[in-house]
C-alpha cells in the first residue's frame, strides 16, 4: 500500500466535494471505501469521514466532538458492548499524542447544520486535542474524541462561543483564542506553588530561560467536559507526568494517592485541589 | 498596570494600520511607545515591533527570524558586547517554553517586503517556536527567534516555500506543512529503536495508548538552521529531557557525555548520530 499521507492532499483544497466513497478514494483524500476512519495502529488516522451521527457525537463546526468505534450491533447501530482504545480508536489517539492532523469530510447524511447537501466535502484538517470515555446512555463505553480546525480560516462564516467561565464569548478564530483565554495568570501562581517543582515526581526541570513546568488542568476545559479554569482544577506536572496524566497513564485517588503509579500527589496546603474533578479524570480517562 | 493581553486585542483586526507609536499603544496593540518588545519576565512578551532591522533578522512573511535586544552601541547600532538571555530576550524564550502567541507590528521603516507604506500595521498573531544564540559579524553573541504565524490566512498572497530536504516546495499554509512534512515514518524509526526509553535517563512512559517518547532533532529543521530530517539528526527522548534539550538544559559533547546533566546518551549501534548536529546544538543552544 502507498505511503500513508497526514495533512492536505496535494490539489485538494477546503470545500471540493466528492460525489461519492468511490471517487473520493479515488483522489486520496479518505482511502477506504466504507469504514469511517483510515489510520493505523502504527501511525495514526490520515483522515476520517462524519456520515451518520451517534448520541454523543458534536459538530460545531470549529469544534467537533466524534465517538469511537466498535462494540454497536450492525443492524440497530445500538451499543451492545463496550469499545476499547484499539483498531481505529487507537490511530485517533495516536494523533493526539503525536500532534498530528486528520482530514475531515463532511457526507451528506451528517446529520450537522455543517453537512454538504451531496456527496462528500473535504473540510480541511482538524487536530485531536483530547480523547476519553464515556459511558454512554447504553451503558457501555464509548471513547470520544475532540477534534479542532487547524488553521481556520472560518470557513463556516461564524464563532465558535464556547459558553465557559474565563472564555471570551466571541472568538475570532476559536481554537487560538480558546488557548489564550485560558487564565494564564494561574498557571503562574500554580507554578509558583510548588516552585516549578512536579507534584508526582518532584523534579524541577532546568533550561535557558528558567525552570519548567506545565500547568494541567485537571477536569479539561472546552466541550463537553467543561471544567473551570480555577486554581482547584490545576496541577502543576514534569511534561512527562503531564503526558501521563491527560493520556490516562496514572489517575489520582480521593485520598492522592496514585493508580498506575508508585506514590502519592505532593499537595501544598496553599493549593485546594477539588475533589470532584480528579473523580471525573478517573471516569474519563483511565482504561 | 492593567493586565498584560495576550493574543488579538478586541476591535482590532489584522491589516489595521496605526499612524504612530502612540496610537497604536493607546489601542493596546503594543503599550510601550519606544521598545520593540513588550513584555515581562514572568508572564511573556505579548507585542513587538519589527522597525529597523539587524543583519541576522529575516523576514519571510509567515516566518520571521527576529534578534533580540541588547549589547548595542545606542549610535552607531553596533553589536558592542554579547547579548544574555534576561529581560525582554527572556520574556520571548518564555513565550517558546509557554506556547503563547505574541502580536506582531510592522512599521514602515521595517526592511521587508512586508512593511507597510506608513505607520504600524497589526499583522496578527505568531508563535515563537525556537531560540538559539549565534555568533554574529562582530564577535558578539546575540539571541535569535523563529517566530511562525499562526491562524494564518495568507494574508501575504503567497507561500513561503522552505527549500530544505525532507520538505514539499509549495505548501498552503506554510507552517501546517513544515510540521506535517516531517519524515514521520523517521520519527517512528527513532523510537522503535529505543523501544520508546529516553537516550538520556531510560524511562519509558506509559498511556492509555500505549507507550509514550518524542523524536527530538538536534540540528533544528527550517531555516535559519535547516538541519536534514534524517535518522543520524534525531535523539528519542522523554517530554521532559527532549524539554531541556530544546531549551539548552544540557547539551551532548562529542563522547556522547552530557554537559549540564550528569551521565551520558545512550546510543544503539544501529543508530548513528552525526557529531556535527550535536556540535551546532552545543554552539547555539546551550547559555
Amino acid at each position: 500500500m502507498a505511503e500513508r499521507i497526514f495533512g492536505h492532499i496535494p490539489n485538494v483544497y477546503e470545500g471540493d466535494v466528492f460525489e461519492s466513497r468511490l471517487i473520493l478514494s479515488h483522489n486520496k483524500v479518505h482511502r477506504p471505501t466504507q469504514a469511517g476512519i483510515s489510520g493505523s495502529q502504527k501511525e495514526g488516522a490520515d483522515s476520517i469521514v462524519l456520515s451518520g451521527g451517534y448520541e454523543d457525537d458534536q459538530d460545531l463546526g470549529d469544534v467537533i466532538i466524534y465517538t469511537g468505534h466498535g462494540g454497536r450491533d450492525h443492524n440497530s447501530k445500538k451499543q451492545i458492548t463496550d469499545q476499547t482504545l484499539s483498531d481505529k480508536n487507537l490511530a485517533l489517539a495516536l494523533n493526539c499524542q503525536n500532534g498530528l492532523p486528520v482530514r475531515v469530510i463532511r457526507g451528506a447524511n451528517h446529520k450537522s447544520k455543517f453537512s454538504p447537501e451531496y456527496g462528500y466535502r473535504y473540510d480541511g484538517l482538524y487536530k485531536v486535542v483530547k480523547y476519553w470515555k464515556k459511558k454512554g446512555k447504553s451503558g457501555f463505553n464509548v471513547w470520544l474524541f475532540r477534534l479542532e480546525k487547524v488553521d481556520t480560516d472560518n470557513r463556516f462564516g461564524f464563532e465558535v462561543k464556547e459558553e465557559t467561565p474565563g472564555y471570551s464569548k466571541t472568538s475570532r478564530t476559536a481554537v487560538t483564542q480558546q488557548r489564550i483565554n485560558r487564565d494564564y495568570s494561574l498557571t503562574i501562581k500554580v507554578k509558583e506553588i510548588y516552585n516549578s517543582h512536579c507534584q508526582v515526581c518532584n523534579v524541577k526541570l532546568y533550561t535557558s530561560a528558567g525552570f519548567y513546568a506545565e500547568a494541567a488542568h485537571i477536569k479539561p476545559l472546552g466541550k463537553p467536559h467543561n471544567g473551570p479554569d480555577t486554581l482547584d482544577n490545576l496541577l502543576c506536572l514534569c511534561p512527562n507526568h503531564h503526558v501521563m496524566f491527560d493520556f490516562g497513564g496514572f489517575t489520582i485517588n480521593d485520598d492522592f494517592s496514585l493508580t498506575g503509579l508508585e506514590g502519592e500527589l505532593n499537595i501544598n496546603t496553599e493549593h485546594k485541589i477539588n475533589k470532584e474533578f480528579i473523580r471525573y479524570h478517573r471516569e474519563h480517562f483511565a482504561i
